[in-house]
């Protein structure tokens, strides 16, 4: 596996170009967002990732995390990056001030993932994970468990999960059967009971951070079904006492980690709570309120997960680079000159790789872009709430589907050794494999795309996006075309197709949609670079651009077919001649 | 892992309708293969898989081959399931009957392997390389070498190897370095004394067969550079005594497995020859026409590859229906009903669901009808060996990346489960990996299909057959404009384009090539439903092939521009500034 190189110039323009954030520093709430600071930060993480996180990511892929007696083991190296991180105070960039964080834009916590996981994707998750108790605990928590949890999660001194899945509660999160019965008397009058068993529980045990604070959506006792009854608990591994020091073990364990396909050295950990029926836990804001709660983080974490599919296709892409030039195979065909030549002067080596480069860029562009418009919302523009709400199953979606297929071909121009372990490039397929799975599968994103986001504004608020983007590129026909096809998809959705018609069509129309966007915003990329932005990456920029315009943007033209071929042929068959 | 159910009866169908093979047996040669006789064979094998291979599918991934003291291991009943292979003569198929075999169509030894790779794709490597020693051996051997070696290798009790590639030779076969001395004297006069480093040989060191025959590629001293200065040598595990007995063993072994990303139960060896420079061969066929005699049996290899996108494709399609049954989640969106449904009813599983079956079916139709025109070259039919020159690079680059596809789609269906080893959908996407590298990349087949396959019959081969789509497909308009894109494809490559253009255009162009063709034989398999074949289908296969038409083919118009945008854009960036 090649050393992570962070790609911090292109990272600076999209910080720049597509999530704008000069003129989100001209806000009051994030006026110290300056030029300098912001560069200093991605400079910085990029270089902490790439010598902190990027050398423990081979090992942890082989070793793995492993579950002895009760406790999670990582391999040697992992504690002490864990600690050097915290020291550096890459946790705190975005946390509020008052608990002791930066209070920097969202968009730059973006990029302080987007390095670490391009470095080391399963060990970013520990961080990743931690932002979900933070920003619940922050709008949710009450003053108290904000003063008693908060300080500690924000410097990432503990480490924070979020447990919602349940063996029979996936996609569908309502159907969950955990319970929390209230405590009446005693030391923990006014606290709750929690038992239940919670799955997929991502760095659910670890011994890196101190503490570890769980997050646990259960069911009070009279709570109605469904999504309705679930209410959200604060539940920490070790209980706090009143000076703030660590207490007992809470009733809580790690019962066995998943083998999985790939992020071996994240613990995907089964949890049980109130094996003695003593897991103690307090409730976060009202009572079946919890799912509401957990929506408020859910953006935010799925534009992380997006955030995934451009580290790992940025990783895959520098490895897949770094072979190519390194490796010597046939002349060039047609030359005379017989002299075998490094594979990346092959036409289509080539093609792999501008494909790739482009992909990742292009997923970079519209992972800011998004962010951009999170920070905006968040000082107050209405609009720019509205887009981000529209975005985010985008960058989620698309951002992890081009994961996955930026690291298949990194594992196709490696050749046979692509399939061999000891490159790294297969890890990062592996790897890249669970993003378009968590965090709700790209098919629930597409979903949303289709039902809650196609009727923001009655559907305006997605059509003057696509309208924007004919606006912006009359000059390229191919994206301007595609930008009033995604038109013309939204307003048959809303005008004349059944809801079983947009779910048809919702997965092929999230794909178009979201290169639209990315498009578009890699073409204001290249006309910043034209004038001047990034003159490192004024040779690269316009190729990686054109590249997408001209070849992938027309690819998203075939989609529209799919997209409104409505749902009648899926149930023209039945489920027992589907079975066979 | 669910069980594997032979598709019996679509693959009767592809036989029938896409490789003809009533048309086939009216052939002197073919005359045996009746439709009895077909029939007992696709459902013996099938059911042959199903029993003794599929079960080995797991433990096969989860123990894999293990190297110990020079000797390879597979788990517990490997040796059994091939045994039994052997006794019940699934081996001789399509092998010459003066040599033990059958002597039916090479269209039923795909049907072999295509179940037999459903079953246990990494376990069917064994018989799949066998196939070409005896191809090898078959055409080139001396009449000696024949009657030495075929009768073994056609029942199975021997088992055969390919190695071709070294270190610094992979696609370039021509670089490889190992050597063939003449020895001048002795017991071995007449014989080769063979060294060298092997790598990536498949099956190349087991216990499951009594001999292993390998067949290696090596240089004479006096040999020319490159691909003209190579012969072929037959390199047995243990001489042959003059009786036919067993001898020693020769100076050969097996150095080390490779730890790969799938296809664990196949041993990936690294050969050494001649340790002690005592490692003796015979040379086949003419000195330094070693690469024109694999060249012989490398279009049976790669179709026999391309299976392997059906095989998995197939498999993965079962796991993840049967999945999608026994899920229940989620309410139907929109239904007053709440009650929880199994994910197959809902619209987006549906259509994942219907896209892994279509495609499926689709990379079948393209197999048998390869495999057809095979078998129609070989009893004189010149325009049928031309079209299959032109298939197989269809069928090896699109129905591996399709085998990737569905596979991958497969884990998507499972969700979390997806990402866990334990079910086996992730295994069938790990295996699957393989297909598009070896036997030839599929960049190396995209570049056969622009340059010799593009110059058969100056270009006239390959636009008669996108004219022939685009009049059978007139009432099918998205399929016709494709054909008639690929023609115009195929004309641009010809008269306008630079090598280099074509070669940055091929991966593209070969993609819809594959889709025009595939879909060009679904559309004849549902008139055939429709005009009573397979009556038992005439429920699923026009909504399959409808969904192929309808949404599938759309898809690959959107290649068109990237198979036309030549190389300029590619060799605007100097490789160092791609570097980084």
């Amino acid at each position: 596996m090649t050393p992570y190189t962070p790609p911090t110039q292109d990272q600076l323009l999209a910080i720049r170009v597509n999530a704008g954030i000069d003129e989100i520093a001209t806000s009051e709430k994030y006026a110290h967002a300056e030029a300098d600071l912001v560069e200093a930060i991605v400079e910085g993480v990029g270089q902490f990732a790439a010598g902190e996180f990027a050398p423990l990511n081979r090992i942890g892929d082989l070793e793995g995390a492993k579950l002895e007696n009760g406790v999670v083991r990582l391999p040697e190296g992992f504690k002490e990056a864990y600690n050097s991180y915290v020291e550096q105070g890459w946790n705190a960039i975005a946390s509020p001030e008052e608990h002791g964080g930066q209070g920097l834009p969202f968009t730059l916590s973006c990029n302080v993932l987007e390095n670490l996981g391009s470095a080391n994707m399963a060990f970013c998750l520990l961080p990743m994970l931690s932002v979900g108790a933070i920003e619940a605990l922050e709008h949710h928590g009450s003053n108290d468990q904000k003063a008693k949890y908060l300080p500690d999660l924000v410097s990432g001194k503990w480490s924070g999960t979020m447990n919602l899945t349940e063996p029979a509660a996936g996609s569908d999160v309502g159907a969950l059967r955990s319970t929390a019965v209230p405590i009446e008397d005693g030391e923990h009058a006014g606290k709750y009971k929690i038992a239940g068993q919670k799955i997929y529980i991502t760095w659910g045990e670890h011994e890196l951070a101190e503490n570890i604070i769980h997050l646990v959506l259960a069911r009070l006792p009279d709570a109605p079904e469904g999504s309705r009854g679930i209410s959200l608990f604060v539940v920490p591994k070790y209980h706090l006492n009143d000076d703030g020091s660590l207490g007992n073990h809470n009733d809580l364990r790690c019962v066995s980690l998943e083998h999985k396909l790939g992020i071996n050295a994240s613990p995907t950990c089964v949890m049980s709570y109130g094996d003695n029926d003593e897991c103690i836990g307090e409730i976060v804001g009202e009572p079946n309120r919890g799912l509401m709660a957990m929506f408020t983080m859910m953006n935010n974490a799925r534009i992380n997960v997006g955030n995934q599919g451009a580290q790992i296709a940025e990783r895959a892409t520098q490895q897949a680079i770094s072979y190519a030039i390194d490796r010597v195979q046939s002349a060039r065909a047609g030359s005379p000159d017989k002299t075998p030549v490094a594979i990346i002067e092959h036409p289509d080596v080539r093609r792999m790789i501008l494909r790739m480069k482009s992909l990742t860029e292009a997923v970079r562009a519209l992972l800011y872009y998004c962010a951009g418009q999170v920070d905006r919302g968040t000082i107050g523009d209405a609009d720019a709430k509205n887009r981000a709400e529209i975005l985010v199953p985008l960058l989620k979606a698309w951002g992890t589907d081009i994961g996955v297929e930026v690291a298949g071909i990194g594992i196709q121009i490696h050749g046979g050794m692509g399939f061999v372990e000891e490159t790294g490039a297969a890890q990062h397929w592996r790897d890249s494999r669970i993003a378009p799975i968590y965090e709700g599968t790209n098919g629930i994103q597409a979903a949303d795309l289709v039902t809650r986001k196609l009727s923001l504004e009655g559907g305006d608020a997605m059509i003057s996006l696509f309208e924007e983007i004919a606006r912006d590129a009359a000059h390229e026909t191919s994206l301007a075309a595609l930008a009033t096809d995604c038109a013309h998809v939204v307003i048959w959705m809303r005008d004349e197709a059944s809801l079983d018609d947009r779910l048809a069509g919702s997965v092929p129309y999230c794909t178009m949609a979201a290169v639209a966007v990315a498009g578009w915003q890699l073409m204001k990329q290249a006309e910043a670079v034209a004038n001047g932005a990034a003159p490192s990456l004024s040779e690269t920029k316009p190729v990686s651009v054109r590249f997408f315009l001209d070849r992938i943007v027309p690819e998203a033209h075939g989609l529209k077919a799919g997209a409104i071929a409505g749902s009648d042929l899926l149930y023209s068959i039945s489920t027992e001649k589907l079975a066979g």
